[in-house]
């Protein structure tokens, strides 16, 4: 193994004030960040990132869909570059981490190269995907889906978010309807480094997380009817109770997770009940239903118990049900030649390291699509995410972002000495 | 059996003429009637009521809660009366039966009496009790309760409603803020006819429901809080999930129910998720439970092992627990010979009959604590009530309103022939 050259490495306090830097933007008095897409915040944030990528050396690009391409040329300005990204929007109650230390672990990797005077063959590209988090407008990851030809631009460009605003509109209005045709350019590789946002790797003590594949994910939602009536006079015998049979879907839910572990999923995260009232025998419950497995047939094996098991319940318990899939992606493995340079990189490093999947869904999960793709994954602290209290130590964003830099470099092919 | 004088019926025609003329205040498009207490609807079908009272010859005093009392003088003055009556006010999706059905029936036993030249000894008195559904100022039955002692006047004026308005305020409003102090007088019998608002007499094809007992009621509130973490990174067995561990116990207190059938009622009827998102497996739920019996032991035993089970399902889920007992009703009996006139009453009319339990809380149930007193239920459709669908058939009021008749009749004591 060729021990990585111990001059190579970023600069961890750099990344670290950059990162905390760019958190103060709509940072929220509990420590996270609310910084949804395509408001003045999110704004701030790209104004921000471009002063800062244009010191580090590049010219920045702004595609149809606000993306972000910031281009330190290589040696053959004819070779497709190596991306590096990730996305600056947040959650409304979102933290410091998901997604910035992807972008600003980007620009210490670029950063670093031109400090060191490092040259590549192909040109490095530092990416801020527009919406990644789907929060103000759905679907999440739409920019990198439209360059993956899993959306339609124009769809995607018309897509409103609750006050009724577009994000073509919004794109204008912030000053980032950029002139870029949207993806139909070859890639040569694209790394994504992100937080965890699970246990694991806290748990274990483990330091890099090596990104075999996303899992496939399925989303249900059920609606349960009964028969409304009053707690009091109604025998038990007699109930048609909408909320007893949302309880036994709840309850097949978990054990069909259980029953697929260790890398399943099932989740029922969502649930409304009519009318919702202490004395009155649920008439009418609407409940989503989150499964998730690397293994397409494991998914699949999965749905089809769930897609058993709700009409079971409901006949059992006196009532109707309706169900449908709302959401269906398959598992998308990361392309094999990148996993190992992430791979081979943590091992010349001397950092500990272990396979694991993407349970949640990232940028990376559609460029894989269109190119050979990885990432690469830092603990969390307590795994939390989607939550202002996310956190994560300096040391663990330093030794993925060294990860990153190694990997890439690799890809984009190092000129000279 | 003394056969019912034949010619000793009321009019079922007028009867449901009245009701129909009352439902029409605050009638909603879905044939319920939405007419909450203390509002200009509220003080509408006060004014109608006390314009037909007076035309049947009675005299009317407001107390303090604003419950009005149409008094038909006996021949003796000094002598308690035997009292009639149940409430106007309305669920905000009620129906035209439940509360209505008890005043136009009592008025129409008196005006039945006045048509037959009937003479008793003792007054009648037709009672309309202010806010007895609770739902815009909670506690239910708070009239009733303030007369039975159960609630001090000074607490139940001061109650307010989500705008703030206090029941004395709103009173005052309306000009229903009487001189007359609340209870503190002898009252010789109070009868209450109500539907079922429950199943059981539709299905039998019963006629009357002699109630003999008020269910005992405990409620409880409970709270879970576990972990609110990523749906799609955190591994089955590393989750602390609120609703999986609330869907137990909504699967046991069903359980519990069923156990001490056939006349326990046990019910989650609200339950509050968070964040709510379909992503997100849920850190914390609020979950309500409504336990009902006849049998005092019973019921006890029942919340003895909701009282166990909470706590054990919350450990067993990895979940900590908070629960508290927000509302404690013993059983109420109706007193024996008060109950039993009813029995007669209907046998005499040659109605099927049975005995049954009210699951549902009535001012009958507060003046149980402090007058002898009886229900008669009669059926409803689908036993469906607290519901804009409400209903019930014309025959079924008039046979209770005629076994209200024979047993007011009894207890006032008829003079003469």
């Amino acid at each position: 193994m060729v021990r990585a050259d111990t001059n190579r490495r970023i600069d961890g306090a750099r990344l670290w004030a950059s990162l905390m830097e760019m958190a103060r933007i709509g940072a929220t008095p509990k420590g996270g960040v609310n910084r949804l897409t395509l408001t003045d915040l999110d704004r701030e944030s790209r104004h921000l990132f471009r002063r800062w990528v244009e010191a580090a050396g590049c010219t920045v690009s702004v595609d149809r869909m606000g993306t972000m391409f910031a281009r330190r040329e290589g040696t053959d300005p004819s070779l497709p570059p190596v991306m590096i990204g990730s996305h600056l929007d947040t959650q409304p109650t979102g933290g410091k981490f998901d997604g910035a230390l992807g972008v600003m672990a980007a620009l210490e990797v670029v950063r670093t190269i031109a400090d060191l005077g490092i040259r590549t063959r192909h040109p490095i590209e530092v990416v801020n995907w527009t919406n990644e988090e789907g929060s103000r407008f759905a679907p999440a990851c739409v920019a990198s889906g439209v360059f993956a030809g899993v959306f339609k631009l124009e769809d995607a460009l018309a897509t409103t978010d609750p006050q009724g605003l577009t994000i073509g509109g919004e794109l204008e209005r912030i000053g980032f309807a950029g002139p870029l045709p949207v993806g139909g350019r070859p890639v040569h590789a694209f790394f994504e480094l992100h937080i965890e946002q699970g246990p694991i790797l806290e748990e274990e003590g483990t330091d890099i997380g090596i990104v075999t594949i996303a899992n496939g994910q399925k989303w249900y939602e059920v609606t349960l009817t009964g028969v409304e009536s009053h707690a009091g006079p109604t025998p038990m015998s007699r109930r048609k109770d909408a909320l007893l049979g949302a309880a036994r879907i709840v309850e097949r839910v978990n054990a069909i997770g259980h029953a697929h572990e260790p890398r399943a999923c099932a989740t029922c995260g969502m649930i409304q009940v009519y009318p919702n009232s202490r004395n009155v025998i649920p008439g009418s419950v609407f409940l989503t239903i989150d499964l998730r497995h690397p293994d397409g047939d494991k998914l699949i094996s999965m749905s089809k118990a769930i897609e058993a098991a709700i009409p079971e319940i409901a006949a059992a318990t006196g009532l109707t049900c309706d169900y449908k899939l709302v959401a269906d992606f398959p598992p998308q493995p990361f392309e094999p030649s990148c996993v190992d340079a992430v791979r081979k990189a943590a091992a010349r490093l001397g950092l500990s390291a272990r396979e694991i999947s993407s349970g949640a869904g990232h940028d990376a999960v559609y460029m894989a699509r269109v190119a050979p793709t990885a990432m690469v994954f830092v603990p969390c602290v307590d795994g939390i995410s989607h939550n202002e209290a996310e956190d994560m130590k300096p040391e663990w964003a330093t030794a993925g972002t060294n990860v990153l830099l190694e990997a890439v470099l690799e890809k984009a092919e190092v000129v000279g000495g």
